[in-house]
């Protein structure tokens, strides 16, 4: 009886996605426990990894500083109960025998070229920033683009605030949010939850509506690695010749100086700050997540900022910076900060707790959302 | 002089991506190559993973029946070139001990509730119907929904056509394509290239322009294991309670049988059926991608569509039913389509060559998508 074969299969196969049916010799086959990650009521969490013939398993996370044993179960599972967390989402990954792995049974990846995180939630009493709450959601799109100035087809995700009308008369400004080293353009979506801060902060009032638009900020990667293409500043040619005039054509922009903002995460925010801050012609609204640059650099190669910082201040309508107090590169950004006070350049620094991570960018977003394009700015 | 080193970390950093920087006690340090996939010219792959501790190290991939062993260098990589491979799309993993690891710089995931693939496309001479081509591209959307019915958050990929006007006065058909067991709401999108493969099709003027709804055919998996959530059947009242009201009340669709089709891969495929055929009043074109209904089940349950096999001709419009001459449901799919055909009840069967892959996927929504909702028949 075939539909009763598959009823069977799916039966199977829906419950493998949580557990293995393993051989056990002497007593048969039975089910055995691999749900991972198991987030408790009092914010502790279970890991659990099927690798029978590892000799160690780890638990890498993001919320903790070093990884965290695991223990194997007679069926070979290795398991971990940690915690309490704080309220957040985290990248971790299982170190087996050293080598880095996903778990294997959780769908949420953390979108990456180099390593393969996932990501656990560990939900708080009250709604965070990021939640994702019973509010009017605006659109997140895949979008193809075409890239001539480097010669490939590049991707983009774009939010659109509820309410967009593609064929309407109202124009939206454009924050373009680049993201860091290694991380791909699904990041500031999947993991920095960019459009359900924003759904948020629109429903309570708080911010402008505007348009995302989260490029790739490594485009060498379209390339093999044994290319001739040149890597440096490829991104901010291709920001200004193939991506600006694509989402100005394609969306309902306000295509002007005072509706255009950019910021981004580590790398990203390097090139929001390079590309914002020498063309003040197209940017008036600049975000640094976790960057800087340096003060020789600034000196040399940003007159047009500190020249006529009266100008410079009249004309820029936010230069914010963020960094956790922990991070690799907060010696970076506050140098950076102080060579912006120096030449009395205004901005607006922000200090939060801990390192590098997304947990911090997602704070950086939410601060920044409710500045960018105020007060009919544009 | 900060800057500097940001410029180095992020070059660094980006070198990581492809290369790792080992330590090499007596000749200092270095870079090796762990570029993966490499696709060379004449259609044969180098993989490659670093793993110097591991025993043994193997490349399974949905091109071959068994895995390929991997050799390791003098630096721990662990390689294999394999091919020349058919032009396609191809889920594939690393096997390392015994676990099954993703490539680590390899950005594209197979998206999936269990396994963890990677993926690798190997180009033809001319363009497939997947390719991603110079043509018009339809919008894809990541929707959040309200699941009241069974009181969660749902997810949908939806695919709104060239020139498609939330505001406009069109309405367009829509097709609703259900995700087989353990895959995600991404998998027609990440895997199957719905979307581009009907972009081509449009630019081809070989579709009709439709809406393409792409839900999560496993809800059950919004819950946790352990919760009393009945898990059988849990997706047909879903998509009719929830689903469907939501997509007719937020594009603009037909929001009638002749405008509604519906299909799926694998479970997706039985779900497609058991829904479509018991719901002739909601949907004119059904599509089983590798699935069917067993015999004895269909004369059981089914009687709407044998008894008076005239009308169910004179109403459906559309039956069909493919399957891969290698697949697994090969005889499930094959009895279906002559049960079918004992009663009358018209239907088209495609017979494509291998297995129950994507691969074969694809060819089915490219043969589908050419006869869905042609001759204004809505």
């Amino acid at each position: 009886m075939p539909m009763k074969r598959n009823i069977f299969l799916s039966v199977f196969l829906a419950l493998v996605a949580a557990n293995y049916c393993v051989a056990q010799p002497s007593a048969g086959r039975r089910w055995i426990n691999t749900h991972s990650p198991e987030v408790h009521a009092d914010r502790t969490i279970t890991f659990r990894y099927l690798a029978p013939h590892a000799k160690e398993v780890k638990l890498n996370t993001q919320f903790a500083a070093e990884p965290y044993a695991m223990t194997k179960n007679a069926d070979g599972v290795w398991s971990a109960t940690v915690g309490p967390v704080d309220p957040d989402m985290y990248p971790y990954e299982f170190l087996v025998d050293g080598l880095r792995v996903m778990d294997p049974g959780n769908p949420d990846c953390f979108p990456n070229e180099h390593f393969k995180g996932s990501m656990v939630e560990v939900p708080d009493t009250i709604p965070s920033v990021y939640s994702i709450l019973d509010v009017p959601h605006g659109n997140v799109e895949y979008v193809m683009y075409d890239a001539p100035s480097i010669g490939a087809t590049g991707r983009l995700v774009v939010y659109t605030p509820p309410g967009y009308d593609a064929h309407g008369d109202r124009r939206y400004p454009v924050f373009y949010c680049i993201s860091g080293t290694t991380d791909t353009e699904e990041v500031y979506f999947k993991v920095g939850r960019a459009n359900f801060i924003m759904d948020n902060l629109l429903a309570a009032g708080k911010a402008e509506p505007m348009i995302i638009v989260m490029p790739y900020g490594n485009p060498a990667a379209y390339f093999p690695p044994t290319s001739e293409m040149p890597r440096v500043d490829l991104f901010g040619k291709e920001l200004m010749e193939d991506i600006i005039p694509f989402v100005d054509k394609n969306y309902r922009t306000v295509d002007n100086r005072l509706g255009r903002g950019i910021g981004g995460f580590s790398r990203g925010g390097g090139q929001a700050l390079r590309n914002g801050l020498t063309h003040t012609d197209k940017f008036a609204w600049v975000c640094s997540y976790a960057s800087g640059i340096g003060t020789d650099d600034f000196e040399k190669n940003f007159k047009n900022i500190y020249e006529d910082p009266d100008k410079t201040n009249r004309e820029m309508k936010l230069i914010w910076t963020g960094v956790g107090n922990t991070d690799f590169l907060y010696r970076m950004a506050t140098q950076f900060s102080a060579t912006l006070t120096k030449h009395r350049v205004n901005h607006i620094d922000f200090i939060s707790t801990g390192g590098h991570t997304w947990m911090n960018a997602k704070l950086y977003l939410h601060e920044t959302f409710q500045r960018l394009f105020r007060a009919g700015n544009y």
